[in-house]
């Protein structure tokens, strides 16, 4: 393990995420919030002092494995989420250190699920950052800080073991033949689709800072609101233009690189993208079908549904209306669209479409084989075969999200909440949805649970955001053999 | 496809189904209950007709393939459960046929889920069929005709295919050389048990019909009982004997063959033995310090805390108290261990344990792939390496299991009942369990559900008895293509 590289990054990454909390600094101190704003101070003092320590040396040797990556993505993850909530903490604004890492793993995990109840009464200026560890969590903390500052040698292949960790998506499609050349390319799309929702928000006649929170939160598929009732108040203009660009950041990033080089047919025969469309069409209209006597209009109800399928489907978790209240069918629904989550290569969680399909086909293979043991049975993804270590490490990587949710579930249930409250609250915060149902629903917040079941579900948002393996490497010894 | 095979092998199932009404139909000739008997004369007469003239013609070709395989195992329990039930529907005790085919299905697959709230109203010679079911259903309905007619040339491998489908189990120990060769051994092992634990019961003051049905009930891991309060009010004595038996049938029955052997040290060395009743013991200590306040003494508490962890971990479904009524930890550690049920070669149903072990493995495996891609990781399974084809089956298989689970559970929400109902009845019902949670709960029955739901969870205790292929079988095209 290469521990003064790992410290290096760890120190790099501390320096940026301190200085991105000038601006909520500025904010708060603008609005008179003196005690944000000198919580902010401080942390940025101290992140600037610790950061400049740890990665003031260069390593002598800058090479880096598949295990160092996964070690430092874990670690940086971790690092953020704590350093990230200090404001909260130092402010009083959220007085329990569990809370703070909570909130702050759920904004960086874009997970959205918050302990607060009234977020209105929280200062602007950690509203603010609050809605932009979502959209710095959406691409990713290290992948912002290869494109500043490529580590050493870009080409030599190490940054690459850190994206892989921090983002590892399915790599059966490889549209872009050198992933790591268009990760510039890949955020600059996602600066410029931020940008466009501001613009479309602003439109919509709404102030300066609601625009860049919603957008922030909308583009990270994050889901942290400015307001109470998260999108409720807002215009229909506004959860319409939210609803859409929910959509487009649900979807592989890669297309949109496809459009820039106008290959319009290549991303229109997509697989996933029509998947995740048909899942998108059939759930909007088998809800508002079962869901047709609690609104007035055909309007009002295809907002709401439209808006609903697309905020768990995306991930996001912003909220128009309860729909804990809907009837079972339509929530049950609703937690079937948790575990598909968004496309791979999007800013959003959950199994992911292509994952779905593989699982499907995998599933549909195991009959065939069961009737005709001998025949030979290829799985097909993308108009090309997938070979079998692919579908055996999809296989295993579903197996283990399942274990890992109905296990979060399972350890939360000593508070002694419902059922329904714990492994849909699990299972929300493994895809990084944000709401779960019940005692969790659309409505409320995780505020109820203990200490003990906050932090499980904290590291179950870590694991969920990251793809599972580096934060289990973290505590794997495999890991820290020589 | 060999249908007149195929035809002849239903034929002579159902002669052996209807010859098996007989004791049911005196029985209910004895008590005076006339229109239960003459409800068994009918389809005995049926039975014998029918069956004579499907298999009065030997086929010409006797060969059968895996998918006539799968597919004859798939129709013989589809046939048995509806023929099975008429006795049920003819005599007036349970009109609605929907509920007629629930009841013989979960009792031909030993799950014991019941629609009737009143069992002690229907007449003995029924309630004798019913536990019957369970008897017969525990170690197989082809494997007994295999038996009594070993089809054409027993050595010829046809009577192979039909063995696995019915029973498949996870063939990563082979501890007998030749299984087929051993089932009528298997067979005799498990009418020697049940005999043993019918004169236990005899023993302990119970009457010769309640010794019986129970003995049948435990042996198949069934869990209809004849009292509605299930065995809440038999002595301890007798919980500690059907506690003790249910252990016993959760076994695979290999391991007695190697006791008969005196192969002492091989059977204790098995690890799923091992990992079962570790489960056992941690299961058991977790439950009676968190539902201590529950009971006044430290031997209540033992017995209904053990007789609850066996009673699902073999997927029987007796009740002595209402587990619903625990603190949500207990219930939630209920509802895991439903997944993992028995071991493989047992009577009992769920994933297994040694699916669990493998899926355990594969999970680690997949951690440590993470961390070192290049490392050959290889996965050991009763001192064996497994090779990579059978942990890509099991792998299929758990998925499959949770996909069908959660698939269930979402079509029978259209009913309207709480999630934590409908997930646990679908989960209890693939697992062969019989009580689920809440409205499907310890002390309540499936009776509420509409004949939609009842319909589809009688197909998913099919799917789960027969370990999913032999009924996907019947609804995958590739069965029937020529």
């Amino acid at each position: 393990m290469n521990f003064r590289m790992i410290l290096n990054i760890l120190g790099k990454v501390l320096l940026v995420e301190s200085a991105f909390m000038l601006p909520a600094g500025i904010i708060s101190a603008v609005h008179r919030e003196w005690r944000a704003a000198i919580a902010f101070a401080v942390m940025l003092a101290a992140g600037l002092v610790c950061g400049w320590l740890m990665s003031r040396r260069t390593p002598r040797r800058t090479d880096i494995y598949a295990r160092d990556g996964l070690v430092t993505v874990g670690l940086t993850w971790l690092m953020v989420s704590v350093f990230g909530g200090m404001p909260f903490l130092l402010s009083g604004a959220i007085p329990n250190p569990f809370d703070c890492f909570f909130e702050t793993a759920s904004g960086f995990t874009t997970t959205g699920a918050t302990i607060l109840s009234d977020v209105e009464s929280l200062p602007r200026g950690l509203l603010y950052w609050r809605s932009f560890t979502h959209w710095l969590g959406g691409m990713g903390v290290l992948v912002f800080l290869l494109i500043l500052n490529p580590l050493a040698n870009r080409n030599s292949g190490e940054s690459m073991h850190l994206l892989r960790a921090e983002s590892p998506g399915v790599r059966i499609t490889k549209l872009v033949p050198r992933m790591r050349d268009s990760t510039g390319i890949l955020y600059r799309i996602y600066i410029v689709l931020t940008a466009v929702q501001f613009l479309f928000l602003l439109f919509g006649g709404n102030s300066v800072f609601d625009s860049v929170t919603l957008a922030f939160g909308t583009a990270g598929t994050g889901g942290f609101a400015v307001r109470n009732d998260s999108i409720a108040s807002y215009s229909p203009y506004t959860q319409w233009v939210i609803t859409v660009f929910m959509f487009l950041f649900s979807l592989n990033f890669n297309l949109y690189f496809l459009l820039l080089l106008r290959q319009f047919k290549k991303a229109a025969a997509n697989e996933e993208l029509r998947a995740f469309v048909v899942i998108i069409a059939v759930s909007v209209l088998l809800l508002m079908l079962n869901t047709r006597h609690y609104f007035t209009t055909f309007w009002e109800s295809l907002r709401h549904v439209s808006f609903t399928v697309l905020t768990i489907l995306s991930t996001s978790g912003y909220v128009t209306v309860d729909f804990d209240q809907w009837p079972q069918f339509s929530r049950t629904l609703l937690v079937v669209l948790m575990f598909i989550g968004a496309c791979a290569g999007s800013t959003g969680g959950g199994l992911k479409v292509v994952r779905v399909q593989l699982l499907g086909r995998t599933v549909v293979r195991g009959v065939r084989k069961a009737i005709r043991p001998n025949a030979v049975s290829l799985i097909h993804s993308e108009g090309e075969i997938v070979d079998d270590k692919t579908v055996q490490t999809v296989g295993a990587y579903i197996l283990t999200y399942f274990l890992i949710t109905l296990a979060a579930g399972f350890l939360v249930s000593v508070d002694g909440f419902s059922m329904e409250t714990n492994f849909t609250a699990a299972l929300s915060c493994m895809s990084n949805v944000g709401p779960g149902m019940d005692a969790v629903g659309a409505v409320q917040n995780y505020g109820g649970f203990s200490n003990f079941s906050k932090f499980i579900l904290t590291i179950t948002m870590l694991i969920g955001r990251l793809e599972i393996y580096p934060m289990l490497a973290l505590f794997s010894p495999a890991s820290w053999k020589r």
